[in-house]
C-alpha cells in the first residue's frame, strides 16, 4: 500500500486512532512520533502503543519510494538509532510523514498496522543510541551563576562564560536508559579544603536536570558546522540526568574538570523526540542583555532559537513508593531559559574541526531558571544543603538518599497544539557496594 | 600443523628468520610481536614484515587448541583489535607463544608463513581500536609542577594532586593513527586575561608526549577493578600525541577543563605493544618522597610498577624534510618517571563503578622528567616560548608552525635483552582552514 506522503505530522488538527494518542495530558500524540529501541530494533511510540518499524517495512506499510531507500531496512532493524540518524533528512521526513499517515484517524492502513502494535506498558525501551562521544555543556546562566557564587563568591561568573559555550567531555560507556538503577559511587572526599582525603561512599549525591540532543548528520575531522546550519544536524532530543557526587567533585575537579564525580552514571530518556516535532515550540533566544558581550560571528545565529520545554523534577523515597505517596515536585523550569542554544553548542563543538558523528550526545548542562523553584539540581535547590526540602512523607532532603527515585519529565505546550512529551527519565539510587 | 605452545616469546635468546627482526636497533624483534590493523584486519608486526592473522589461521598455522577457540576467527578478521582484546588472557598468551614459534629461527613453518607476509614498508597500519572512551590523565609530577608554576606561580601543585590521579575525558572521535595530518585548529583566544576574545587559527599549537594503554578485560557498571589486578586488565600500550592549542586552552579551560584546545586531534601509534611484551621492562614505582602523603588503600599496589620506556620527540620543518635534514631531537625522557602507574590510573578510573571496556584508551598525560631536556611539550620545553629551540635548519621554534612534523619514538632497553620499540607516532601540521 502507499500511504499519503503529503501529510504534515505537525498539523495540530491531526488525530489518531491509536489508544491514548489523543489524550490531552499524554506525551505521545501523532504530532510527536519519537523513536526508540524495543526488542533490539527501531520502534516509534504513539499514545499507549509502540510500532516496530522493521516489521512495518516488511508488512509493506511504507510507500515504494520510501521502502526502496538504500539502507532503510538495515537502519530499522539495527539495535540502535545511529543508522536512522544517518539517513538523509528528506528520507526521515518521508518516514515521519508516512507514519503519521498510518496512524491518522480514518487511515485505511489501520487493520494492517494494528496487529503489529505492542502495548507500551509491556515494551521495555532500551538505550536509544550507541553513543560514540558524549559532551556536557554548562549553558544555563542561572546555573553557572548560582554554582559560581557558592564556590567563588567574589567571582561567580568567569570572564569567558558569556563568550564561550563552556563544555567538557563526559563518559559515554556509563550512559544508561531511564529505569536503570544507579549505584551510589565511592570516591575521595575531604573534610577540609586541603585534605587529607578518605575513600568511601559519596555523601552528597545529586542529580542534574538536563536536556540532551543527538547528532544526525556529522562533519569530517578538520571541517566545521555552520551555526546557521547546526539545527539541521540535530536528530532529536531527550531528557538527561547527569548524576553528580558533589563531595567527590569538589576535591577532584581542579584543574581539569569533573571526572569520577560524574562518570559513574548518566541517565537518558528512552524516546528520542525529533527536532522536527519540536519545531512548533521554538522560541526566540538566547536572552542577551544590553551589557552582555557581542556574540562572535561563528556563534551568531540570526535564527537563534531555544526550545520551550517545560521540565519537572520529582523525588520519591522508597518509603513513599511503598506507601503509595505521590512523588514530590522539586523543581519546574524551562529549557527556553538557556543562554546558549543547541545550535550554538553544536557549532562551537565543531568550530575547531572536531568531528561529530550520528549518535553523539550533547547535553545542555543543568537547566536552572531565575526562580528558586526552577533550579535544576539539589546543590542549587537546597543551596548546598542549607535549605532542605520536605518530601511527601515528611522527610527532609539535602542530597539524595539510598532508595530515592529521581524522576524527570519534560513536555512542550502551546495554545492550539497537542502537547508533545518526552516520557520520563528516572533512576533509583542503590546503596554503595 | 601444531606449533610449539611452550615457547616463551620473552626469552631474550630467541632469534627470528624474518628480515629485520634481529636488528639490534630495530623496534620489532620476536620478543615484541605488537598487534595492529592492516588491510582492514588484525595483523602482527615482526622486523620488516607484517603477518595478517586471519590468513594465518585459515592457512592452518595455529594449533588445534588455539584454532578451536571460540571467537578467534571473527576476532582476527575484525577491522579493529577490540575483539582480540576481549579474548581471555590465556588465549592471547597462547596466540603470542605460537606466533613466536612460527617466527623463531629454525621453525618448520617458515615455508608456509613466508608467502603470507607483507612488507611493512607497503602495509599501511590503520587505527588499531574502535575506541569507545578516551581518558587523559595528568600523572607526571614534573609536568604538573612545571605547568602549575606557569599558571599559578604561588600554588603550582594543587592539594589534591598527590592523592588523586587527576584525569579527564577526552574526545574519542578525533583520535587518528600515526601519519594522519593534523589541521591547525581555530578557536577563541584573548590578548588579555579577561578578553574580549577573537576567533581564528591557534597561534600556540603544541604537542604533548604521552603513553597510552588500551583496556583488555573491562568491568561491569557499578563494579570496580582492584589495583592489584589492574595490570592484567591492560591489553597493550601505544605512543600518544595529545595535540594542544595553548592559547585556546588558556581562555576556555576554567572551570570545566580543556575542551576544544585538545579535541581537534589526538595521534596514536599504529602498533599496540602488549603488556606481556613489556613485562621485562617493569621497574619499581612510583617515586614517593618521605613528605609525600600515604597512598589511599584502593590505590596502593604492593607490586606498583612503572614501565621503563625511553621516549623521544623530534621536530622537522617542511624545509628540513625537503632538504633532507634529519629531524631535530627536542626531548628525551622515560615513562618510568611517572608519579602514578598505569595500574593506579585504571583502578582509580573504575573506583566509582565507571565501566571500562576493551578498547578504551587511557593516556598518561604529558611525560616530563626532572631535566629540561626531558620535558614533554613545547610549553614546558621552551618555557611558554621564552626559551626558543633551534631546529636543524637554524630556524627557531617556540610553538609549532604549519608544515612541522612531530615525531615521537618510544623503546625499551635493558642489558641482555633485545630492544622493544613502539615504531613511531607522527603527524604533520596543516594550515588552518
Amino acid at each position: 500500500m502507499t500511504t499519503n506522503p503529503t501529510i504534515d505530522p505537525n498539523d495540530p488538527a491531526l488525530r489518531s486512532w491509536v489508544p491514548g494518542a489523543n489524550d490531552p495530558a499524554g506525551d505521545f500524540p501523532i504530532q510527536n512520533l519519537p523513536y526508540g529501541i524495543v526488542e533490539g530494533a527501531v520502534a516509534v511510540r504513539i499514545g499507549e502503543r509502540v510500532l516496530p518499524l522493521g516489521e512495518a517495512l516488511r508488512a509493506g506499510l511504507f510507500s515504494e519510494e520510501l521502502a526502496s531507500e538504500e539502507f532503510l531496512a538495515e537502519s530499522l532493524d539495527a539495535p540502535f538509532l545511529n543508522l536512522v540518524a544517518e539517513l538523509p533528512r528528506s528520507v526521515r521526513a518521508l518516514l515521519r510523514s508516512e507514519l503519521a499517515g498510518l496512524f491518522a484517524e480514518g487511515s485505511s492502513a489501520r487493520a494492517r498496522v494494528e496487529p503489529l502494535l505492542r502495548d507500551a506498558a509491556d515494551a521495555v525501551a532500551e538505550l536509544p543510541f550507541a553513543i560514540g562521544d558524549y559532551t556536557d555543556f554548562y549553558a544555563s546562566l542561572h546555573h553557572a551563576t548560582n554554582v559560581g557564587s557558592m564556590f567563588r563568591p567574589t567571582n561567580p561568573l568567569l570572564p569567558n562564560w558569556k563568550h564561550v559555550p563552556i563544555g567538557y567531555h563526559g563518559r559515554a560507556s556509563s550512559i544508561v536508559v531511564s529505569g536503570t538503577p544507579v549505584v551510589r559511587p565511592c570516591g575521595q572526599t575531604v573534610a577540609s579544603d586541603d585534605g587529607p582525603p578518605s575513600f568511601g561512599p559519596s555523601k552528597l549525591l545529586d542529580y542534574e536536570l538536563e536536556v540532551g540532543f543527538f547528532v544526525g548528520e556529522g562533519n569530517e575531522l578538520g571541517s566545521r558546522i555552520d551555526v546557521r546550519e547546526a539545527w539541521r544536524h540535530i536528530f532529536g532530543f531527550c531528557l538527561v540526568n547527569d548524576w553528580s557526587a558533589r563531595d567527590v567533585q569538589k576535591w577532584e575537579y581542579q584543574p581539569l574538570g569533573p571526572f569520577l564525580a560524574k562518570n559513574f552514571a548518566t541517565t537518558v530518556s528512552a524516546w528520542v523526540v525529533t527536532a522536527e516535532a519540536l519545531e512548533p515550540f521554538l522560541v526566540a533566544g538566547p536572552m542577551r542583555g544590553p551589557d552582555d558581550p557581542q556574540t562572535l560571528p561563528y556563534l551568531a545565529d540570526p535564527d537563534g532559537r531555544n526550545v520551550d520545554i517545560t521540565l519537572e523534577v520529582f523525588i520519591s523515597s522508597a518509603r513513599m513508593r511503598a506507601e503509595g505517596i505521590a512523588p514530590t515536585l522539586i523543581s519546574r523550569g524551562s529549557f527556553k531559559d538557556m543562554f546558549w542554544t543547541p545550535a550554538q553548542m553544536l557549532a562551537h563543538h565543531a568550530s575547531n574541526g572536531c568531528n561529530m558523528a550520528a549518535g553523539d550526545l550533547l547535553a545542555s548542562g543543568t537547566v536552572s531558571g531565575p526562580e528558586k523553584e526552577s533550579r535544576g539540581c539539589l546543590l542549587e535547590r537546597t543551596w548546598r544543603g542549607t535549605e532542605p526540602l520536605t518530601l511527601g512523607d515528611g522527610a527532609e532532603r539535602r542530597f539524595l538518599q539510598d532508595g530515592d527515585e529521581v524522576l524527570i519529565k519534560g513536555f512542550c505546550e502551546r495554545e492550539g497544539r497537542p502537547r508533545i512529551g518526552f516520557g520520563s527519565c528516572s533512576g533509583v539510587v542503590l546503596p554503595a557496594r
